[in-house]
């Protein structure tokens, strides 16, 4: 049975995990640093390593990291929320050094997440397959034929910056339109204190205050039965179903493999609703899609990044 | 050297070449029966091989129907536009029966035209891509790592399904705003009909009286500098370019291939348009991607149904 060690980097924590064959035999987690660059970041990912009893009996340690990834030299080209790294990062070289080992592999903690929930959570069985991850952004991943697919420069999978809406919201990356301005975290903040301003009470202002519009917040609000909140979910449940149909019409996908923080709040009843707001838009009629939440919570993630570790 | 024959099986007509390695060494055409169900449409592709001198020297027979084909058991499961064909039909065990050999390959026309663009035509070298066949309708074909991709029921490729307008034009296959109801010419011949019968001059209703708006009446019309045509045609390129820009977002493809007889008919400028017109709405900046006319014209279809039967 091999033993792996998956890291995932993300903006606010740096999650680990041990997986052995397909159970997770412990996981660690620290902050990233604010500050202090990859050195910093670097560190933080050794000390999580440490934690989890180091890399003696380990044969091999993966990475996921949020931005874009060179497979093939293990470097983050870009990954606007890590401090420092708006410069490319040898960051698989760099981490290989920290922790002992002679090669970590590194990709993008999107297309890992899609990859554990293809091998070990819900989309076992399923060749064809969308992972989408709420969040604060929305981010995807692909797994064809059985296998991850990265497209030709290793940039596939931004189902978040498919345009449904012409003329519609302004997405974070400049475009407009786009699925992330409809159904990611940042973005349905940014439109709730705008209607807020406006004149339009909601418990959403009222419990996040000043602080950020956590995802626990939208649920708590939803459960209220707040009239904005419930709306605004309304609109990203169109949204995803729209980018989900065109998505399924031009890859016949069997699955789509829903999670991230909003979507795993908002709990598994978001996910039989996009099914159904993606079903009546399909063009063959008698497709397989099925929508299901994802399996693996938080650690999806790591779990990914271990399994690329054994490739 | 493999010596194959390619059908393509169309609405109009039937277009069969023999392909030694990768050069065609005869072609021949007939009409495709308009009545007398599928013995009639099996006859004429018998006919047509005949033509090609049979299978004497033949290493395989490969096919391509406009319509759902299981690639498994070469059967048509539904061609709308072949007469009798809206009930599966065993067209692969028929043809094999008909022309003497054990097995014909069958697979969806628009898919083996894309398979030839990418081993043959404009599309060679390129490992992950899209072909575009705008004509009656829009059909899409996908080559992603090197090999065709069918999906998980064989349906894969419907780029002409993908929605670009909410709300927008009603598309032939009963949904809203798709690709197809802005660049297919069945829909833009209905909506040049209903903006002329509402007042607005055109030379398209004057070229084409009452017969079929074709591929050559909207060059002429372009070339002519005729208003309706022109808006119309700019709509369509702007659709093209949507579709093809969240297709890329979601794939990161390095080339679109588009084919089909109204691109053609309208000439290489019209890919770079579309081209323009996708490069400003991708996400990655950086993205390689060209959009380039098919090179291999009406013969395109048959030659990717004869590599199929190398298979």
């Amino acid at each position: 049975m091999t033993t792996t060690i998956g890291i995932d980097v993300g903006g606010t924590k740096v999650q680990a995990v041990v997986l052995d064959g397909t159970e997770v035999r412990a996981d660690a987690r620290v902050e990233t640093p604010e500050h202090g660059g990859p050195d910093a970041v670097v560190a933080a990912i050794a000390d999580c390593v440490e934690q989890l009893g180091g890399v003696k009996h380990i044969d091999g340690v993966g990475l996921g990291a949020p931005g874009v990834v060179d497979r093939h030299t293990g470097e983050v080209l870009r990954a606007p929320n890590l401090p420092g790294f708006d410069a490319p990062v040898p960051l698989g070289a760099m981490v290989a050094d920290a922790v002992g080992v002679k090669r970590v592999a590194v990709a993008n903690d999107v297309s890992v997440g899609t990859l554990a929930e293809h091998e070990l959570g819900a989309g076992r069985g399923c060749d064809d397959l969308l992972g989408v991850f709420v969040g604060t952004g929305v981010g995807g991943g692909l797994v064809l034929r059985g296998k991850p697919y990265h497209g030709s420069t290793g940039a596939a999978g931004e189902i978040g910056h498919v345009a449904i809406r012409d003329g519609g919201r302004a997405c974070g990356c400049g475009g407009v339109g786009h699925l992330e301005a409809y159904a990611g975290r940042a973005s349905l903040e940014r439109e709730a204190r705008r209607r807020h301003a406006d004149g339009e009470p909601t418990l959403l202002v009222e419990l996040a205050g000043d602080g950020r519009m956590k995802s626990s917040v939208w649920r708590k609000a939803v459960e209220a039965g707040d009239t904005m909140a419930l709306s605004l979910i309304d609109d990203a449940v169109a949204a995803l179903g729209e980018a989900l149909a065109s998505a399924t019409n031009l890859l016949d996908l069997s699955m789509v493999v829903l999670g991230g923080g909003l979507a795993d709040k908002l709990g598994p009843g978001f996910a039989g609703r996009v099914e159904e707001a993606t079903r009546h838009l399909l063009f063959v009629p008698g497709s397989p899609l099925r929508v299901v939440p994802a399996a693996l919570g938080d650690l999806g993630g790591a779990m990914g990044a271990a399994l690329i570790a054994r490739r």
